[in-house]
């Protein structure tokens, strides 16, 4: 049987973790808007000084949250990587 | 200069990613905890059982949100295994 404490903190990061889903899925809802109008101006998928801005920009609000700003650039990378593979798809339909 | 409706889709992405990096935080809050609990219980960092439950739950969620379910296994292995490595610190401690 599983500890109480652990059940309980476990279960608020799955109350978390659903928060973070349903984010993440508008998050890509946006940046599926961003792609096809990307497409439609004829902008290529990926744009390194936007990204420059966006790590620098989730490094602050890390530390101001106590987050490893490390891991919020690994996670921008992550999530950045994902939308640029959507963004390629896009403009190749 | 940046199209007004580019502008206006970036701002809401930047908005999204101030909740998901705060969310995070505290999610990385409530592990650090589980970290100290399972030290001080002498449980191991990793739990595979319960990390399998994890996928499915997220998985599910994700399709009611319309994420791409493998996305959001990708996404869970990518914050687990930093869970795993602060926890494997604390536990070295």
């Amino acid at each position: 049987m599983t500890n109480p404490q652990l059940a309980r903190l476990r279960a608020s990061i799955d109350n978390l973790d659903t928060a973070l889903i349903c984010l993440m899925a508008e998050r890509f809802k946006v940046t599926q808007q961003v792609g096809y109008l990307k497409r439609d101006l004829g902008l290529p998928p990926a744009d390194p000084e936007r990204e420059e801005q966006q790590v620098a920009r989730l490094r602050a609000l890390a530390q101001e949250a106590e987050l490893d700003p490390d891991f919020a650039e690994k996670l921008l990378n992550f999530i950045v990587k994902e939308v640029v593979r959507h963004h390629e798809v896009i403009a190749g339909k």
